[in-house]
């Protein structure tokens, strides 16, 4: 696969987005027997709703997987290049990592997104989703294996662990075998990796993400930004859970947001400064680990604080480091609260929900990376790669 | 730190380049107490050869920082510029990591070396250096610190933990206040932490390197790269442990250079077809063992291979994936060896011995990342930073 030209490597794709697209049928057989599986029925409606395939959903991973064959081959990318003093041609070439295993919830398209963008990049990939979704898994990859042999690529290239048999820890500890993990999913996981893992992992880890409305903000723009972080999709890592707002706007701005969070089915809870703005009726007490939740759901905390250094410390000392906004008409407090908070993405006036590889123009992404160390982010076809100086002498020895 | 302008942190570092050039006296007194110290008497020559200091080595301590200050500014470089679909104005910008931990050896320079690459790239250090040099470290850490607090910069961005007393394991579990730690030094101190650590780590390990001469070599480069890449610094993670014959020219290669070998010192094992073509009396039988040792001294495993596909698989089975060297005339066996080899490093026609942060025209040099997550290779100013995406909007909310 890492030497794979870059034509073979977008003609297994578009195999792979044909067969979506014509055997759509034989994918939403599977995952009706997913779905009917009696274990399924001990799950949430939302999470019904994320295992659940149509044919509207199976052409938009075709569509998905269309659009990484557009994006450029990041293999060969040359970084760097220079004559040294010693006369040595060095360059900085971009190169497949190698084996990629990833660990992921009951989405099963996650199954084409992680293998499109592993062939794309010249990886190949180990998937282990849900036992929730084995069917459909099995169904996805098995398309996606045949695209790659019909464009005389090596079916290995991407396996699916048996979910129900295959340990995550025994992958986690497959030292020469793996060469990244990526584990999506809750902070359960995480911390059961954390300890066990011993090769290396990208955690696409939880979002505790903040919108702090500072005082001088457009306050018609605040309400719509702080409602679309938490309402549009509040299930996913990049909505919000807690709204910050300078003490200054409390009053102006709390009482009609809140009143329409509510009435989206937010459930809000909130310190005394936010509770007394608009009566306590509306908003419960938040206690010190409401600061601390990632809720993934329509609940929401509210703080009121002096000042946009007090903003930044609250959003530093509780944030996951994902996505955090703030809203300012002011460019000097935009680039203070850009600089000041320590996350993969800041944003000054626009809604956290737009963290995503496809936004960022990356095609799709493997998930979102908040640790600081190889890739910060969504993870996409770079962040799949590593690199290797190539050197160039001619009889060149160290003096 | 990280938010201090370039011209301030140059500055610090331009205080300490003249103080370690003025006050070299102070600096030598306390290496002369480290070595006169009765534990001192247990190192073997080489290893006080490492943490000996004389005005020379404090002189080029002070260049070396020097040379820092004439690199560019990391932070704040932007990698990406792009407005989305959405019409956000996204900007990935180059950032500081952290506070940086660093677990080295009995060799006083690293003190230097890494408060003043990590002052560069607006980070804090932890240094953890050996007790053997805990006096010298503590005079260069003086100085470091005075030169910090000379240009109104923090002097606790350069600590110097106490290597009698404080714990490694300690370092490497201090989750939410080291950023990234840089065990150097032995595969021993690695494998302690690999089970221990639970912050990010960057490995600046061991190079079990290799060089490989094809069958249409020129034979004199040939003699000239191995012998320079065993002999010039055995003592060194980039120095050749290996080297691998092309079976067509093991007669006519082979006696000549292991015979300079064995005058410079080089103790040899080798497989039996090393063994036959220059007698057995000169190489001894190399065990399973020695292909994967990484003897940082005058010892040198030699093999015969039948072919360059051979040379590879040997060095992708038993090197760490530091730096490898082909000699040869063709250029299509120079392609293919350094696309197949899977290293850090891959030379074609020189010396493994430029691996080196400072030969690679980086300044200085942390120490070399064999691992492919995060950096690969020298790490220097650029690999002790991450990124931030910042993105601007006028109020987008995801639709």
């Amino acid at each position: 696969m890492a030497r794979a030209p870059s034509a073979q490597k977008d003609e297994a794709l578009a195999a792979i987005a044909e067969r979506l697209r014509d055997r759509f049928e034989d994918v939403l057989e599977a995952n009706a027997a997913d779905l009917a599986d009696e274990r399924a029925a001990g799950l949430s409606d939302a999470l019904v709703d994320r295992l659940r395939l149509s044919e509207a959903r199976v052409t938009s991973m075709a569509e998905g997987v269309a659009q990484i064959i557009a994006l450029g081959d990041p293999v060969g990318e040359v970084l760097d290049s220079k004559v040294l003093t010693s006369g040595l041609h060095l360059r900085k070439v971009r190169v497949p990592l190698g084996v990629i295993a990833v660990i992921y919830e009951a989405r099963p398209n996650v199954t084409v997104d992680c293998a499109a963008l592993t062939i794309k990049s010249g990886n190949a990939i180990v998937l282990r989703g849900s036992s929730y979704a084995q069917r459909s898994n099995a169904a996805l990859a098995a398309i996606v294996r045949e695209g790659l042999a019909s464009a005389g690529l090596p079916e290995a290239a991407v396996e699916l662990l048996d979910a129900g048999r295959d340990d995550v820890v025994k992958l986690a500890t497959a030292d020469r075998s793996v060469d990244l993990l990526i584990p999506r999913g809750g902070e359960e996981l995480k911390a059961a990796l954390k300890g066990a893992a011993t090769v290396p992992v990208l955690y696409a880890a939880a979002g505790n993400c903040h919108v702090y409305v500072h005082e001088d903000a457009d306050l018609e723009q605040a309400r719509r930004i702080a409602y679309n972080a938490k309402v549009q999709r509040p299930g996913v890592c990049n909505a919000a859970e807690t709204l910050l707002v300078h003490e200054a706007v409390a009053a102006e701005l709390l009482p009609g947001l809140l009143e329409a969070l509510r009435s989206a089915g937010v459930d809000l809870v909130g310190d005394d400064r936010a509770r007394a703005a608009v009566g306590e009726a509306m908003v419960g007490q938040a206690d010190d680990a409401d600061w601390d939740t990632e809720y993934l759901d329509l609940k929401m905390a509210v703080g009121v604080v002096d000042s946009l250094e007090a903003a930044v410390e609250h959003v530093n000392r509780h944030g996951t480091g994902h996505s955090e906004a703030i809203v300012t008409s002011s460019e000097r407090a935009g680039d203070e609260f850009s600089e000041a908070v320590d996350a993969a993405c800041v944003y000054v006036n626009a809604s956290t929900r737009f963290t995503d590889g496809f936004e960022f123009g990356m095609g799709a992404e493997i998930g979102n990376s908040t640790q600081k160390l190889h890739a910060r982010g969504p993870i996409g076809l770079r962040e799949l790669t590593t690199t290797k100086y190539v050197v160039h002498g001619e009889g060149q020895v160290r003096e």
